[in-house]
């Protein structure tokens, strides 16, 4: 029996993702959304605001796919032409609708704004349309139902699609029935991708056809996933229990994690189960770590701040690292990262720290001590654990692989492995 | 005339992009450096490791493109096909190549690395490419010149696309010429985009049909694009001059930049030019005014340090916030981050320093102080200026305005604006 997978394709319609100004957050966290209603996203489209570009790809996608997702386009300026184009597809007109029009009013006014006629203009919908509330913006989204097909509309600008997103979520959810998923992940240390995937060839080829394994390596952790799909629901789990244990069976040295979590996450977890505390001492990260902790709500309840210490001044003055270590080992040392670790744990009365200092380029590197070395300490009261890594070139990329690496380091001293 | 330009398709291949996992920054990355060739991308076009889905990609962008510019696939795990795709494509096989292999053994040796034979096979290459060299891994870059057409293939991995970057640019200059094309920029404060564009109504009629005007709205800062295209490269500059001075004259009050550069960047070149120093003090942004501060190479000419003050606690012993303030005005309150921003002047010694404290929400609201609330001081040793945003919900949403509109603050303090 061929299984029917419901579809969807992603449209995000604007010329600022095709010159590059902007990185295309929508289509991940609509192909996130998707994934988890177990529909397939089959591509993502990105196009200029043109209008037989539009046209041609939503007739396109719409012969291909069950559900066309479209974003951008909706603003109030004159490259906005996505209302028009959903007109002529339908073979429909522009509207007033009441609703949006008290919203926008409503919006505009507590924020003790004027409305000029171009925001008003966004209460005119398309007649085929059911409008889909905006509660942080002018912009409503649009969702058509025909021929058993969908297609959903909403404004480009992040913040607005993700307040929409629960609803759009729900809508799909009733208005398809998708066939049985289920997922598993697998947080991988300590191999090489190729190695991995080396010991795990056996077992990949004895997979059954609806089942599939994936690497995602990321700055040194290897997320593992294992992904199911049929239409009984019995023997999918059956079946997925059967295969984890296997794989648990072959990797299980490397496997430290069974959720599909982020190593900030994961941190932040053990620390809440025992009720302890951590803090950041960042020279050459510059805050990302305590960033990165931050970024999940919640944080407060584990984590109480950081010390960024960017210049050897403030290494000295506020983290106490000896100026004699600074000058003859250098601020890139294990003596300099141990101090820092240390002396953080009393400065900040906390249970647990994380120090990192190293050279992320693209200057500063020696022959002693080229780009992408990195010194990495984590402490608690009893312990105080060193790393050396070579993380080879690549600012941005230096920095995200010593967060991960130096949370994977804490998570490794919380649980004492 | 009809102007012929150079035309691309950037095809990203994985399916960790269409299940949302990870963000799609290649085809930004890509974008972006086409854009400064003057090259337009027509399409960004994301699809599975489905040998029919690559070659019906591969044949459909190729015929409507000059360029098609694919990532991915190119790992040793079985799902990556992008190498047996171009083979059936092009009608050719796969070859050792030597030099391929060398740089193989010398990366995996260097790192005292193992090399399977998973890892020898990516020196096997169609015979029909030239190799574009891979410094930073062990699959090498692909290029194919056919028909006047280029089709370019490099591995997933951001740092490794971005290694080869410099390497695709020059090709594709030799190869293709494309027309002249001038981009301005203007950074707008101040005043909402609808706003902005009934004021820029009359002047984008009047503009001639090789220029555009584009808004592109961040975080409370508005980024104006100009863009002009034309074969003849003096019409096209005089033309420009013209139009970015009327521009400049309607919207004088609100332009305070005319670079295409980040907010952190702007203050960064401020700071060098006076040669004065910064830090900040963070709360409810947890450390990434401090990141996205360091994430550009230079920034310790500039940046000390921060304090990330995300407990009370913090904000007490370390920043010697009055722990009455604390209790009657709360953490959110204006007398807490002039107190965080003043002595943060001269904890770490700075010219300049930034303060924030806010509620990015999920929880903790009031009625009183609401998700989004947020006060920012900017400093320096004779003035501290305060002030309160509403900027409504969204965790990641309210630390990134936070961040650029606290930036913003500093560089008109830094500007005596």
């Amino acid at each position: 029996m061929k299984q029917q997978n419901v579809k969807a394709c992603i449209v995000n319609i604007g010329t600022e993702l095709l010159i590059g100004q902007i990185v295309n957050t929508n289509a991940n966290a609509i192909a996130r959304m998707l994934n988890t209603l177990g529909i397939e996203t089959t591509e993502i489209v990105v196009i200029a605001d043109e209008q037989e570009t539009i046209l041609h790809t939503f007739e396109q996608q719409l012969s291909k796919n069950d559900i066309v997702f479209v974003t951008g386009g909706l603003g109030t300026t004159n490259d906005d032409i996505t209302k028009k184009c959903i007109c002529i597809h339908y073979n429909t007109r522009l509207i007033e609708n009441a609703a949006v029009k008290k919203h926008i009013q409503h919006i505009r006014q507590s924020r003790g704004l004027h409305i000029p006629d171009s925001v008003l203009s966004q209460a005119m919908i398309p007649q085929i349309c059911e409008v889909i509330d905006n509660p942080v913006g002018t912009a409503p989204g649009m969702w058509i139902y025909q021929n058993q097909k969908v297609l959903v509309s909403t404004p480009g600008v992040p913040g607005e699609l993700t307040a929409m997103m629960d609803e759009i979520r729900i809508r799909l959810q009733q208005t398809f029935l998708p066939w049985n998923k289920i997922d598993r992940h697998f947080k991988i240390s300590n191999i090489s991708e190729s190695g991995l995937s080396d010991m795990l060839q056996d077992f990949e080829r004895g997979l059954p056809e609806y089942i599939s394994l994936a690497y995602l390596p990321k700055y040194g952790i290897i997320n593992l996933r294992l992904s199911g799909r049929h239409a009984d629901k019995q023997l999918l789990e059956k079946e997925m229990d059967r295969q984890c244990a296997l794989l648990q069976d072959i990797a299980k040295e490397y496997i430290f994690c069974n959720q599909d979590i982020e190593m900030a996450q994961l941190v932040g977890q053990a620390l809440k189960q025992k009720q302890k505390t951590m803090a950041t001492a960042e020279s050459c990260t510059g805050g990302l770590i305590a960033h990165e902790i931050t970024r999940y709500a919640g944080s407060s309840a584990y984590f109480k701040g950081s010390v960024v210490a960017y210049s050897n001044e403030i290494k000295q003055n506020i983290l106490h690292v000896p100026a004699e270590i600074l000058h003859t080992q250098g601020a890139v040392s294990e003596d300099t990262v141990k101090h820092m670790a240390r002396n953080l744990l009393s400065l900040y009365n906390v249970d647990y720290s994380i120090a990192v200092s190293g050279i992320a380029g693209p200057d500063g590197g020696t022959d002693l001590k080229p780009v992408g070395t990195v010194w990495i300490a984590v402490a608690d009261k009893n312990k105080c654990i060193t790393r050396l890594h070579h993380l080879g070139f690549g600012r941005q990329r230096v920095m995200d692989r010593t967060c991960q690496l130096a949370l994977l380091m804490l998570y490794q001293l919380i649980q004492d492995l």
